[in-house]
């Protein structure tokens, strides 16, 4: 029996990185089926979507993954046009999602609802999203990325750059990269860096230094990961603009940067990193958001094969 | 030929007893097949929603339903952000939907909508809940339920509690009710009785009691059929807050209830029902949505299947 | 190879009649197929629809028409609730539907939008609407509904009646009928005529007359094809008033007409058409649709097979 079998994906934390690895080993070997073979993985299969908070990239990124291996997909892209506008709890609309379906897809505002959820579905619950630092699926896509276009994790430089402080996809890529030997460079205005509840769970894991300026040492990076900058994050207007300006990633910096380096994204994009940049060699965010489609189905085949595929 | 083949689903009053025992043996027949063998009755056909008034709940029902036994579902689940918006009447949206799919699955808020429906479209119609009394797919699961497990229908005493008045539900099953030798208590508040102009229709098939006190015989009664009070449907919120209270369902009120009965719940709930109820033997309700699925897949197999499955 | 493979459907001006003419003989096929036979053409396909502008009857004639080739659908309905919200381009968008889909099916309030789509998706882009002029897949229905139901399209008489200046679906049947030898008769109130600045194009491909009388000739006409004058379109409540009763086409005019003339309409329609004029045999606006389900089957089907089906 496959160790993924009918189990639940909560947290980031809770993978370790022979837990990754065979993840990524799945996830190849998904990419190389046709698909004929694919299609036969989940084929029947129901996925239930569950989103408390809209989020399109990631509900077809499922939906998409899904398709794929021949399963189909149903549910509640946005709940508040649904029955819980009438006040059903979600612990009454995770039982009956559950028996509509094989495997829920669960995106909430609140950090534990996943392993809540999960406590009550009799179905496998994978968290799409939870709270201020769970995205599991978007980490474990985000390091396989890192692993094909790098061929390695371990020994790498890798700076995060924008809003480290509201992007939970940062929170679950550090923890994640934490099974790594990896060398972090946080860069961010400095009312976005990373909360201060959270750098003591972070430093257990990995080593990181921080900087506001995405200039420094720049030419040292093997990766960047840009995330978003909202501008609502920012008590006055005038600090975002400032800062919106200085940490647009566009071809002046490239140049300076590792002629191998790699610039990845969890899109959606603002301007954080100029178009001219898609056409390089160095983009790689296009290819991220299709890794994460093969990495949702390698999961998905996992939980719903005994055997795994 | 069996005979739901290419039939509408308009109302309950149109299923008499000998009916219903055939859908339950299918339903049960259903329940028996692996889910490859499911998946080859419906396999290919389409089924259309189209829900002028919107409920997650029952559309994900039948999607889920349609999938189960291999079709699929597309359609409108909230007619205000559809064409209809630019003034297309009903007949028109029926008709072009029935060329879009096998079956039709429609929600309105009017009376007659169903009927009317079916007399235009080319494709079987199913009534997912219209106007003031009608649901029968409701009603079927509501009496399924009921049969499996109490194991019988005729001779059980049979309370419905909550908002009398306006739950479509209610009517629906009392009308199925009507079918069988049962004893029925009908316990709400005064103003949420059941309205005096369905009164005749209903006594023509059964008889019943009522009540405003919920705890009245409540020893007598093998089934416990509680739906939700909305605060809206009260003149004054002073009269809703007394009745709120009163009509809860909790661990008192089920010590005091037959060792053996059960307690139903169209879902969603509010607080009609007390959580800690949930893992009591005697809570029914999420098996009841489970049936639900059920039922309707056996309903569109019979529909879609010359010769049922 | 099939000449459709691979390609994309930007512009009904991009279509000679040698092309429209392969179309209507593989639709003419796909009809014929049995349900088993259709769902093969393209089985495991996914289609993603991204829509800028909400289309209901469009985006489910994709769907349908998908569905019924054995492909399935998933995507953006309305953009307006989606990541875009958070700023992403309308090229980001795309470049992440195409990979979540086999084929990409784009409507969008701006000229030029799927060329541009197009030019950016790995995967070939179906215009269902774009800007003030572009419809080719309802040009392509209405063209073959004329030669389905007149058995020809050169030699016939057209008449083309309502908003002629804000309706796309008019400009893209003119560009389509440019291809055939007919006799176009365009009627609409003054202030909806024709636009003038697409007046030359038009030219270049057909010739016409024009009259703000619905009833000037009317005898002479093989086609009438009917659009929906929307109220927001004139100046004054009053004028819009005037005009809206003089363009009802009901059994007197039906009367005046050839025997066996026929009255199209995109569809949704509000009152353009008396509801009297349906069960005549000379109504062809449902079946109309129906032959959009089967052409839009037909073009998936030769987009996403290298040699056809």
């Amino acid at each position: 029996m496959n160790e993924f079998y009918q189990k639940d994906i909560i947290s980031i934390k809770d993978f370790d990185k022979e837990k990754l690895e065979k993840i990524f080993a799945s996830t190849d070997k998904i990419m190389q089926l046709n698909s004929v073979e694919r299609r036969e993985i989940c084929k029947g299969n129901t996925l239930a979507y569950l989103f408390y908070e809209p989020s399109t990239r990631t509900r077809l990124s499922f939906d998409s993954a899904m398709a794929s291996i021949g399963g189909n997909s149903l549910g509640i892209s946005d709940i508040t046009s649904s029955s819980a506008q009438k006040g059903e709890s979600l612990a009454d609309t995770v039982r009956i999602m559950s028996i509509y379906s094989d495997v829920l897809v669960l995106r909430h505002t609140l950090d534990g609802s996943s392993r809540f959820a999960a406590e009550i579905s009799d179905k496998p619950v994978i968290n799409a999203g939870s709270g201020t630092e769970e995205h599991p699926t978007q980490a474990i896509q985000d390091l396989f990325t890192i692993k094909k276009e790098k061929k390695k994790i371990d020994g790498l430089k890798i700076g995060i750059i924008g809003d480290l402080k509201y992007g939970r996809t940062v929170y679950s890529l550090l923890y994640g990269l934490g099974n790594y030997d990896v060398d972090v460079r946080l860069i961010s205005p400095e009312s976005l860096r990373v909360r201060s509840d959270s750098v003591y769970e972070i430093k257990k894991r990995l080593s990181y230094t921080e900087s506001t300026d995405i200039e420094e040492n720049i030419d040292e990076l093997d990766v960047l990961y840009v995330t978003r900058i909202q501008k609502e994050r920012f008590p006055d207007e005038e600090e975002y603009l400032k800062v919106k300006g200085s940490y647009v990633v566009g071809l002046d910096l490239l140049k300076k940067m590792k002629d191998d380096s790699i610039i990845l994204h969890p899109l959606p994009r603002m301007n954080e990193i100029s178009t001219d940049i898609d056409n390089t060699k160095n983009a790689k965010y296009f290819e991220q958001a299709e890794y994460g489609k093969h990495i949702r189905a390698a999961l998905l085949g996992l939980i719903l094969n005994k055997n795994g595929f």
